[in-house]
């Protein structure tokens, strides 16, 4: 089986690099890294090991690329405008596109652009960074979710599982909906939370006013997945999810970084999208709206 | 009649001040700035026109003061917890206490400890700050609204509002509920908005996300006011203070500049206390709620 990786960053690169070290056949598509990444090849600082690969296979454009079998999307969801252009040099009749990607109705989008498009969503539980050109450090965890979306013939979902974990990378195959919801339920208080208090995971926990916040955020997300019909998520969820964040390194998410370093916030898919999902099945998500208020102030 | 004012700074100092200069008798109690107005006098640059008061009545204890007809307190609430101490020597049997400040349920705290106190509320629509030691600026408005709570004579009141109008103070006599209501629906937004986001009234609303969170957290307070049979305030309210701060001058609530100048905020009067009315009244206010929660945390 054939692999391209389009968005070699922080997901995309830990990902697809570990896929290369493991044997498999994997094509990268690179952006502002490309000659870095031509000339000095790509490095992995992880925990688990670090590692080089020296000659990458790399490209610069998606025309340039060979037909793949499994697509592995680490864009930021802000770019996703760009992937029917980007994508169709690499797809077959059933190339199978993952989204390792945060957010809800990332897929529905996408599916209605292109709707032939085998799709599967990638939920990535890893704190990772690229910090440097074709630099990719790997702090901790790992292990992902995929979710068939759309396509129709499950083996090749499980197929790709079966090369993470061959790859020495914890994967699971999950309930779509189910698996997209209950990473929601983390994501939409932490890492907007972050961003709106200038703060990391761990001080947000520590004080009780913000811990009770965080907590109703996540009742807000897990109560509106039950009025969207996704049942397999009660409020014990949240619990569980805020004894792990305690018992996590210190950490500042995805949004938060991006807020640091300048980069677009990816407020429509984590925010925007899942509030209007929310309204439309009758049961708004009141504090989180004030939290895309306060990223869309705080953005500009 | 005689007045004395509680908290001769940015209020207290301004309406004492104005009233001194209308002929009446003030008695002044200063904290920090007791010696400066000893030996300079209280300066008050005004809009209306600055002016001076070389001799001032000053003291830096109650006991020294005599006993009062009316009683101005300009403290912040964060300290009314001395009032029980600071008010007795001031008080005739129906001295008459007001509380220019911010916030709900300020009158029944201080009513409960001292019941035999005849009480009312001020609202003062200001903006003024204490620049420097002695010296109030007045930059602009300046009515005020005044409710009375627990005073059986409301003859008393109404002479209070004519002293204020012959100082050249715009005031009036008003329903204490709905005084006190209306005000929170301006406070409770903009004093708290202005510090999460670090900004000022103008641009909060010239970005369309947090304009449209001020107006739905307006309508949070006013449907609170109804739960709490408040029924004079509708949600025309809301737009009415939208417009006007709209064509207010930029400004900086109380709550900011205390934050600003790491003096601590008012929280429980302007947001616990009318929060937990609201929640009694069975009519939460999910937006002030999280508001209240980013101010606890940025307090620290």
């Amino acid at each position: 089986m054939r692999y391209a990786v389009i968005g070699t960053g922080a997901i995309g690169g830990y990902y697809g690099a570990k896929l290369v070290q493991s044997g498999q056949e994997v094509h990268f598509l690179l952006h502002s890294d490309y000659h870095h990444v031509m000339e000095h090849g790509l490095q992995v600082n992880s925990c688990d090991g670090s590692f080089h690969l020296d000659k990458p296979l790399v490209y610069a454009s998606t025309a340039d690329m060979p037909q793949c079998d499994v697509v592995l999307v680490g864009l930021k969801s802000v770019n996703n405008h760009l992937l029917p252009t980007l994508l169709p040099p690499l797809l077959k009749k059933d190339t199978l596109v993952i989204l390792i990607q945060n957010g809800l109705g990332l897929e529905d989008d996408l599916q209605q652009q292109m709707p032939d498009l085998r799709l599967a969503a990638g939920l990535a539980f890893i704190c990772s960074a690229k910090t440097q050109p074709g630099t990719v450090d790997h702090q901790c965890y790992g292990y992902i979710n995929i979710g068939n979306y759309s396509c129709p013939d499950q083996h090749i979902v499980d197929q790709v599982v079966t090369h993470f974990n061959a790859a020495g990378i914890d994967a699971h195959s999950v309930e779509y909906h189910e698996a997209r919801w209950k990473k929601a339920v983390w994501n939409m208080p932490f890492n907007g939370m972050t961003v709106a208090l200038n703060t990391q995971t761990d001080l947000l926990l520590a004080n009780p006013a913000t811990r009770q916040l965080i907590y109703s955020q996540m009742l807000e997300v897990i109560h509106a997945a039950q009025a969207c019909r996704v049942e397999n998520i009660d409020e014990s969820f949240a619990d569980k999810m805020i004894y792990n964040t305690e018992h996590m390194t210190p950490y500042s998410p995805s949004m938060k970084l991006d807020y640091e370093h300048h980069r677009p916030m990816e407020i429509d898919y984590l925010y925007t999208r899942p509030l209007l999902m929310a309204r439309q099945a009758g049961c708004p998500m009141p504090k989180l709206e004030m939290l895309e208020a306060e990223l869309r102030f705080l953005e500009k």
